[in-house]
């Protein structure tokens, strides 16, 4: 019983955890990414700035957890739709980027991170292999499902294949080349998925 | 006589303007891009920090031009080199950009740039219209001969195409998911050409 009600330093933490994260978030929307500071984050956390160094080193790395926490909050999960049908799967998850993108917590957390990343090559690591690695592969898994499939040809280049997709998304996103529509994203699959289809024999 | 002795205002004023742009450059290497003021800039090019408002409305703003001026150094070509390859023609044209993205100086002022555009409508607007406009419709002029050449389908969404091809190579670049060898421009050449040919007849 005893050790119920005792306080649970596990638990606190994850709460403070939490508190910090969901005060990075509500900041950056309040405040915009450069005035944000951690010590602001340790106000609204309530917690003392000691903490947040304990776990970050940067406000960035802060946000990158904020942003993990919203994406994986929304989906959690590890391997993409698989209908059986490559092109219809690849737009439904092109289209839940953009969607994602649109979102404007979303937005505002992953252009800060992005932006923070050219110039901290530690961030640019982390999020690789947080984010970005994870969702390249879970792509890259889809393919290979596809050319298992036949529906994508066995010599097909997934990396670049992959990149190709996504590329033209985060192009147009960063740079803001044109609008981030649905059909947009349609005739992205469509023009990539092209190149990478089996031949006809001969 | 008179008129040649006497200062010239254009001329007073054009030097001004490539000393502000030398100085922004200049410190920009030095101290990054974080740290570059209109001061130290004003201080640097000998102006006062009047004379850089008057042309320009932020640093960032100074910034885009210091790369202008830099790529049109470089080229100043007005079109892509056409071969009758359009394959040898974009590969040779995607590894000159990524030789231009190794240059530390142009890598520095353009990941500066795409920072600050992240926070500022105007600024992205100016770069659209100045520098990625022309360039994605310069991508899209060489496309349009390759499909009068037949080399590409006529139905090819030339501007989706051109933003898969450099749509991958700056997510790679800004992101930092790979190495921007030429081998990959070549690859990404390679797969989004296939998918834009012209398909064989039945």
């Amino acid at each position: 019983m005893r050790t119920e009600k005792a306080p649970n330093p596990a638990r606190r933490s994850e709460r403070s955890r939490q508190a910090i994260l969901t005060a990075a978030l509500d900041l950056v929307i309040e405040v915009g990414y450069r005035k944000l500071t951690m010590e602001a984050i340790a106000g609204k956390a309530g917690v003392g700035k000691q903490t947040i160094y304990r776990w970050w080193p940067s406000k960035g790395a802060v946000v990158l957890d904020a942003i993990l926490a919203l994406s994986q909050g929304d989906t959690g999960d590890s391997t993409l739709p698989d209908t059986g049908d490559v092109e219809a799967d690849l737009k439904l998850v092109l289209r839940a980027s953009l969607e994602e993108m649109g979102d404007r917590r979303f937005d505002v957390l992953y252009r800060a991170v992005i932006t923070e990343i050219q110039y901290d090559p530690a961030l640019t690591e982390e999020m690789g292999r947080r984010l970005l690695g994870p969702m390249l592969e879970l792509s890259k898994d889809r393919l290979r499902a596809a050319q298992r499939a036949g529906q994508i040809a066995e010599n097909a280049d997934l990396d670049v294949a992959v990149e190709l997709i996504y590329g033209s998304v985060y192009y147009r996103w960063l740079l803001g080349t044109g609008p981030l529509t649905a059909e947009y994203a349609d005739r992205v699959v469509d023009w990539a998925l092209n190149g990478l289809r089996p031949r006809p024999a001969g």
